[in-house]
């Protein structure tokens, strides 16, 4: 046994999803009530029953003990779906849109996805970085410690470089690991209206060899939609992509089903994000390709859509159903995964146990990281969230309120609450 | 001009609701950019553009300088309808929801507001006030600066005055006012079963005799609902407390129009709260009594309701719509104003601005306490909140997030954000 070299948490209502061996999920966790964790910066040693693990790893020989005092401990949240490279806020055109307006609307009079991108173009990489770090700490401030993070409001070779950029050097400076995937194929910009070719060549065969080349990103996006790019387009950059060396995700069936999912499928994506409208009949195909599906009830919520994933269906069918944010500046302004855990369990029927299991382990599986984070289980990252509450039901139950009491990341304290709560 | 006796507010983004001379109101406010406040321990002294504030009030004369650099600053929320003494969470509740039990379900099976009773009823003084202290630091947190707190967890003559004791002991030792309001009669207890009048005879002959002559609450309030008090007997309760100096509150056609509105203006009283499903013939009726209404979105979006308040129509009737939380362990486990807001504007349509003074000058009227508290007017005391945004809009825009980052009560900094967001 090492002599004072790992760290001891105690006293804590332990939550962890427990790996599947396979792709299929068991929707199986566990709560350790009391629970004890052994830890170092090297990852997790043991987790379990409090008095067994203390009988191996006594306190005496701990070079720290931290004791949780019978608060709920779970892994980090992996928010596996974000946009968080963009300049200004788009706070005016959520009242434009109170008054009457629609998304559509919006974006037809120059707002939306196309204002964003005038916006991070004019922006130099210390601005973007500036307005990044305040975002990465709200993400920790709610217990999130790995996000996915696109860029995609660039839509020009320089300014996607500029947005990809931006998330290495954060991730440089943040304690929050930030896995980069490259949204080319976002939007198409202004100057390619009525050239949609030229755009996705300009994406495939400019953009995409200097994001590979520059080790910028380890995933390519499209955003699949009716007015957006067709199915049969974002295959061709999605394969483009893997070809290079990219693995795949995809924007699908957010608005109509139009073929997203089945495009995941075909090209065996890792994940497949939205999917408001896809058939029934491709849950079964999204399983065989193996396609972790992202739900992301913040953006319909936001949208004031009637209409969420079908979370209950996938998982019935098995699917290892993931959730995120979707942070962005026009349909989710939000870093909060305990908010998209009570919009999951209100609107989608899924129980704290699931939306918990959704926000973490199925959401690593969703970047392809949940060798290393995602789960309490031994030797993982010891990226871990003690809460201000007592149960998992706590965290959607109590809902718009910060519940984190603190963060470790990699072992290490990385957030704290404030405690200067002044009373008279 | 006094000497070194007032602070200085400077560059801020400063908005607040302009008060009208009747009841009906004018939904006017002001931003000013950059603002300027000076105010000390007894109020507000003076607020407007920066620069004719400082040509009058130089800063070399003030005793304090603050600057918002920047940032949005508004009046703290009054959050005018709140259940916070109660002992122990339901979140297991909330699993039983999603799991597709009804509110009125779980009643029948002994759970909700009676389970909150006996659970109440076994809990001592001490250690009520335990579990409301951090509930009014998350009140604090999330930038409300007084609030309304019902009893109606006790139901016995001990146990609600238990609960308005513990009120006043919390008031005494947090910021956040405290306006304590009597709820006996909110539920009918299990020990009187089938015999409504003896119970409704006990709530007047008994305790409200004792909670006036303790001088524990300043209104009174009922739950006028179908399964609960009928409008009759509603009005009685309300009636003996008007007689005995309190004035009067309703919890009036959440579920079903059961006449709870009517009773608000036959009595006249200073607001009447939930109103989903009042008739429109009620509105000016409410209008001439002078009823503040109250909308409690949160409740609606935690029980999953397709029907929200209202609003809208009232705003255009001229009411002064107010917001609230409806803080309880049922149907509202949220202290946050701002989650009001966006509620608010995504389901009732309401502008940001009309949120933010129907969140504290009209929230204020449905206390009775505007000519001190809900906007930053000559006069009337300095409780404001230096936010971590730039306009109004960012409120119900930027969800799901604490973006308080300081609050001043009285003229005192009493919560401050955690700035110890550590990076690597």
């Amino acid at each position: 046994m090492a002599d004072k070299t790992w760290s001891l948490l105690l006293d804590a209502e332990l939550f962890t999803p427990i790996s599947s061996p396979g792709f299929a999920s068991s929707w199986q966790s566990r709560l350790f009530s009391p629970g004890a964790m052994v830890f170092d910066e090297n990852g997790i040693i043991a987790v379990g029953e409090q008095a067994a693990i203390e009988e191996k790893w006594p306190r005496s020989q701990a070079a720290q003990v931290i004791s949780a005092a019978g608060r709920l401990v779970t892994p980090g949240f992996v928010d596996c779906h974000t946009h968080p490279v963009f300049h200004n806020l788009r706070a005016h055109e959520f009242t434009m849109r109170i008054q009457g307006a629609t998304y559509v609307d919006i974006s037809k009079a120059g707002g939306g996805i196309r204002y964003s991108v005038r916006d991070l173009q004019q922006a130099s990489e210390e601005q973007l970085l500036h307005v990044l770090l305040p975002r990465l700490d709200r993400f920790i401030a709610n217990g999130t410690t790995t996000i996915e993070a696109k860029s995609g409001y660039g839509l020009s070779v320089e300014a996607e470089l500029k947005s990809l950029r931006v998330l290495q050097r954060a991730a440089e400076q943040h304690p929050v690991d930030i896995v980069p995937t490259f949204l080319g194929a976002h939007e198409v910009p202004d100057a390619y209206r009525g050239r949609r070719q030229a755009y996705l060549d300009l994406v495939i065969e400019e953009m995409l060899p200097r994001v590979v080349e520059e080790g910028l990103a380890t995933f390519i996006d499209v955003f699949c939609e009716d007015h957006v790019f067709t199915a049969a387009e974002s295959r061709a950059v999605l394969e483009a992509g893997q070809k290079a060396g990219l693995a795949a995700k995809i924007h699908a069936d957010q608005l109509h089903d139009n073929g997203g999912a089945a495009v995941a499928a075909d090209v065996g994506a890792v994940s497949a994000d939205h999917l408001e409208h896809t058939p029934e009949h491709m849950d079964s195909r999204l399983l065989a390709a193996q396609v972790v599906p992202v739900m992301l009830p913040g953006a319909d919520f936001f949208l004031s859509s009637p209409i969420y994933g079908p979370a209950r269906r996938m998982i019935e069918a098995g699917l290892p159903v993931a959730l995120a944010t979707d942070f962005n500046p026009g349909t989710c302004m939000s870093e909060s995964m305990p908010m998209m855990l009570t919009l999951a369990g209100l609107q989608m029927r899924m129980t704290p146990e699931e939306t918990l299991i959704a926000a973490t382990l199925h959401s690593a599986m969703a970047i392809s990281a949940h060798d290393r984070v995602g789960s309490l289980e031994n030797g993982k990252q010891a990226d871990f969230v003690i809460w201000d509450a007592r149960s998992p039901a706590e965290l959607p139950y109590h809902f718009g309120v910060q519940l984190v009491q603190s963060v470790y990341k990699k072992g290490r304290l990385a957030f704290q609450a404030s405690a200067a709560r002044q009373r008279t």
